[in-house]
């Protein structure tokens, strides 16, 4: 019964779509395809009898490679295309032995890995994108809905001034607009083939080497880069890099978030699930489990930018340690960011949300938290620095008597002149000091909006 | 004699620019010049009186600034902004008592740090841009050069088959092109004013504070973002991320340099100078000084861009720890990324190089690693697996007799039947078997060329 | 008034006394140390003559280096030892000409940086050896105060079942007390000369060099380990291991007591100091930041770890770039884990404890937290599973009445048959639900005291 | 066909051994061990009836859980344990409802997941400790048997002075002995019981807690240590740091066999075996497979600690990520370690060592890394100045003349009044300037035993 591939926690923090991507199958189904479009390729420019064509594409399909032999193969090799060549050439010739002879024509083993895994990270960049836009679609709705709905504002994990609710979400979604033009500039530069042959230089395939590369580029829908990159790794880091940031920034949205949802705050919570979170032997508990997940993937993630940037320093036309270390760290990384994105896309616009407590949380400090107001507004009166003066001594009674800063304003001389009490209580009231957070919630929607008509 | 800031080896890997950049003077200054144009902004829009510009701009110079005081107050108060405003404040009292009271006015501390840093890295990333360009010009130079120069391609630290040296320059010098092209991305999206107040809301300006934000910005010629960023890290991760993947590529250039000085090899070397690398007991030795302060910041770098990632984890509105993690780890990772540029860029035009080692080195295998080269030609007349055979067994003949592969394939009748000696001869030489060398070296110098002209 | 060295957050997380250790002033003095000390060891084995040794000796003073020729010089010659060595070769030469020929006799570079650095590493652990016992005693002392005050213990930052804090307290203290048997373990190992000659033979010393290495380490009490080890740099990692350990452990600490001090849980709260955490808009809130500081520390420690890690793969007899990578980020680390350590200790005995509030967050959840209590005494009497379903219908109404779990259990007549009034209070009292926390505070201070008698 | 679980690389750099101790079967066994020990340790002190022992333990068997249903509940629950109870209750059920009731008796999910793992790491210690006691002896032997076979010493990757081979061995050798002691260490401090219950004060077993927990930890072997640490990670930190030092050291080795086996040095090769490392089209090519997989680890291992260490900084009682972080970064650090001891321990012994290529490379540079050896002899007679002059000169002049330092020293008056011509030629042989390396050799071998003995 443990016949599924992968790690029992692999849906932890990972999705079933992404999963899928990085499978051991889906790996080897990339790598085929590569070998089948560069058959398609080779034969376009005659490098390679058309004959040949059929029976190689035919073979190229993951059912046909035995698993366990690729491994034990790419222990001996060190990679995996040396073992899944000599097995793809083995079924070609079971059905075409003349065929057989052109399998791989021209490539070396890392051409195959390379454009492969560019597949591979094309299918995941596609799904992170989808999720992305679903998520700044959420996002923008709550950061609406809740624009105006007060909260207290902390900072250093105290209370300071009031926020909105709107305001901490539009935070969240102008990182998230920023990380979608970084994904479209990644794309841009990073879905590129790896077609060099042995050291580099196409050598193998004389004067069709530049056809054949442009064709089987074209065959794959990736982009010709200007030449070969094998030990040059900056496409593979700046993409290891956008996973690493998304990730952060999804982290910081799962603290926020379980931060809030602490039984002593109950601002927010994740959505109800059957099965999920829930506690039989502590039925007041609901685990955080989503943002646990995200904050796992969040505490991985650096570690597995900082090996694909190390891995960086490659030895002259093909590495040592360094390309090899990406082969896990990558995917690795592409699954925990995937995972992480939806788990937050899962919460964001099911969260419930209760205003009831983020008022009760406002009021903790008596009032304290809104000192500032009655400070500004008395000191366009007083002068700023005497208003600042009342307004801290009446707050330092407030403490001392467990009285409310109101009631300690409320019974100042020098206030009573200058505010009314009706004028005291706006004041005090946490929704009249929230600033601009309603026209950053704006702004933040209107920047997402325009980054998605440019799409 | 020990007055000088900063580390003892900060100049092994760095720069004096650049450290003049992160010193602690400018990060002083970097901040005042925050307050500076803060109270500029403020007047502007009538929130301080304009009678108070003067005294507040004249007292921002980090002259006026006790360091050691600054030290302990940021001990104390948790970042350098709280005492820094306290001492701006005195030397602003000493001179306009009433100035004093609108020093800072209506900013929060992270304001003054963030957009401070944010300066800093402005000039950090103008030095890096003009040392980039530099760079480029000098590998497009060297890659033109030695577009021919024939020299062995080593794969898993063994000889694989022929390459030029100018590919090798344009490999690098491709990738260089591609981080300059993520220097301007990163330019237009990091460069932005961090300004929002105690909470984020900016508040206390009341109805003044975009007006005033804007030409905050404006002032100090930042682009003013659509809101507050204190939490949402994720611009200074990927300027983190930029660094860190540049020195991974510089990395690579000092790993081939480092491999090829080798004594063994000899196919390059370090520029001579005074005191640099040389040893008078062992005169016989050059030390690659320049190679190791680059490996050494890749070491390092990657793991300074994973504390910034750690670090985007924040808290609500104001981070406990993740902010905190980058006041050192920015400015160090980009005074390591500075220094290893300078070397490389210091290393690479005036590179010695030994053409006759290149050769010489070529020859080691005694013409095996031109095997490909005579397979393909004889099979045209053989077919490919008949004269791969034919190579095959020439090659091991070739080595179990110490013998070259021309020997061993001139000996050989079916070869002397299709290719004559002359041609053979041809074939061996390994100037001939370099496949696109040249075409890529072109392709990069003119993918360099046009990025240079969209600038 | 930049005068002093280091940088300008040196204080924040770090104490002065480590800072002092690490010092490019100490720096030097250990590396002249050494030198003094093999001048005396040579002599003695009549490598160099006795009458050079005092001179030797009274030039190895740092007040006799310039710092700033010393870092041009390290620049050039990639090390500090280089330099140093020539400068006070000519302070030796300015006293005594002939003494100055056997300045560094039979060193190499490495041998008096490396030795440098383990006097360094020595001074630094004797410090942190000294505020671990501090800190031990002062969780024990604290632990044992609080070993019966209830308070919610928290699972997924969710209220869960009730602790004591003295539980909490004693959990630290054995972390801490693993922390000195592994300090005790690295010291034996780490402590060691290094002294190998240019290649690690020692050749130059020809048969006086084992007596010379052994005088050596006498002298500067340190062991003298089998060998050199100059690219065998696992007792480094293993400090650098340690030391990432303890920052750890120390940054768990800070991350609950930061939880336990927000505004809306104020179980705790860093000591009061003059200027420390206050803010003078905000009079309600006290920031942590003693807790910022060594979460800063806790975020940047891993990485400084991986960096030491990563350079362990280092080439041949002396590596290029992975020993190097160390001169920065072993000080750093060694910096942060001693300002961590310095603000824990500081922040322990003096914590603010609100029993008070301890009492009232238990309450939060109206009896919840005890069902389990009861579910227990109830199981005696009805069976588990009944008294399971019982105890959760019963929290359910409570949740969703209003209620406390006491009104409805007490209203339940199953519960009234077998719990008279009082018993159920009794068990829904927090107190008597703590279970083995007592025996385990005792456990953990007799573990501290047995390590501490083992010394 | 792709039915076996894990990533296709596992075997890369792993082994199938330790693969297995990981494995999805294995960890899930490991948890179901302690599921039927605590069922057993319970039933001793009449927790649970001793009838329901048979069934539960009968249960707890890895084939009768569903692997897939296992990982879909542990993504909603967020761990592996609360599924696992789930499927082995309702196993039991299905053959004794009774006992079905006792299952995970006062236990926690994280008390079953824990204590699985630190099974699972014994076991992988285990063959760790096997293995490294496998390749301390294959180092003691290669050390010993090249204690006298001199090769070229190299710092900065360039040639310096003589070492002999056995002196490399004889580093590496002793690096591997303190890993060993470090392993001994580490076991007595890490391989403990986790047993806490929900918040860790074991309060659902009221008196018998203790005893149980006693009980529970002699079944499975383990130490009991003095209280649960569900958050106080430092034994799992340690393990870690010890995997990724021991994989720091085994890459260094890689790195220096991967260098010596450059084409151009050819001093060492990896053993030859059938597929390991070949190339058909390049029969003069070896690959480095097995150090290219121990460079891997190498590169990965620094980041995976870093991530156990982040994940240090836990919330509470239980965490919210820093846990969860462990789960697969543990694992993946003590496979790659394991599969780079396991390559290293197949490579030392059966190393080809090529003693022709070993004094080749010495002669490389003429005799000048011997110059040091002539000035010592010569400094003797006229000075070690004059001498340095000297040799320096005769140095210059070989390298000028392209002649070698015996022709250009046997050429000089002053050499000849001084240094016979056979003399001069054995100072120039490099068998004779190795200075202490049998010495080191016979100390390392030495240490290595008494270690050994310890045990």
């Amino acid at each position: 019964m443990f016949s599924s591939t992968g790690r029992l926690t692999d849906l932890i923090c990972g999705n079933a779509d992404s999963n899928a991507v990085w499978s051991p199958r889906a790996t080897v189904q990339a790598m085929l395809d590569v070998e089948a479009a560069l058959a398609r390729a080779s034969a376009l420019h005659g490098v390679i009898p058309s004959s040949a064509v059929d029976a190689i594409v035919a073979a190229c399909r993951a059912d046909n490679i035995d698993a366990d032999a690729l491994m034990t193969g790419a222990a001996a090799g060190g990679n995996l295309a040396i073992p899944l060549v000599k097995q793809l050439t083995a079924v070609v010739k079971a059905s075409d032995a003349e065929a057989a002879k052109y399998v791989h024509w021209g490539a070396t083993s890392q051409d195959i890995i390379d454009t492969g895994l560019v597949l591979q990270l094309r299918a995941a960049l596609d799904l992170l994108d989808a999720d992305l836009r679903s998520l700044a679609d959420a996002l923008a709705q709550q950061a609406n809905q809740h624009r105006a709905t007060p909260m207290i504002g902390r900072t250093w994990l105290q209370q300071a001034l009031p926020i909105t609710l709107g305001l901490k979400f539009a935070q969240w979604l102008d990182a998230i607009t920023r990380h979608r033009e970084r994904l479209g500039e990644l794309r841009a530069r990073a879905l590129v083939l790896q077609f060099g042959g042995a050291a580099g230089t196409l050598a193998s395939l004389r004067e069709k080497a530049l056809p054949v590369a442009k064709a089987l580029a074209d065959d794959l829908g990736l982009k010709l880069p200007a030449l070969p990159w094998h030990t040059q790794r900056d496409r593979i880091a700046e993409a290891a890099s956008f996973l690493g940031m998304l990730t952060g920034t999804l982290g910081k949205i799962a603290r926020d978030i379980s931060l809030m949802m602490q039984t002593e705050l109950g601002e927010v919570a994740e959505p109800a699930a059957a099965g999920k979170g829930g506690s039989s032997t502590m039925p007041h508990k609901r685990n955080p489990v989503g943002c646990a997940a995200v904050l796992t993937a969040a505490t991985r993630a650096p570690n597995l930018v900082a090996t694909i940037f190390a891995g960086m320093v490659q030895e002259h036309e093909r590495a040592l340690g360094g390309w090899q270390a990406e082969w896990e760290a990558l995917p690795d990384l592409a699954r925990l960011t995937a995972g992480a994105l939806t788990n937050i896309k899962g919460i964001v616009p099911a969260m419930e949300v209760n205003v009831e407590r983020l008022a009760r949380n406002l009021n903790v400090t008596n009032g304290l938290v809104l000192g500032e107001a009655v400070m500004l507004a008395l000191g366009d009166a007083i002068g700023r620095l005497d208003a600042h003066k009342l307004v801290e001594q009446a707050s330092k009674a407030s403490v001392a008597n467990g009285t409310s800063l109101f009631d300690e304003l409320v019974a100042n001389e020098t206030v009573a002149r200058h505010l009314a009490q009706d004028q005291l209580k706006r004041l005090l009231d946490p929704a009249n000091y929230v600033g601009q957070a309603q026209a950053f919630v704006a702004a933040a929607i209107a920047h997402a909006n325009s980054k998605e008509q440019e799409r």
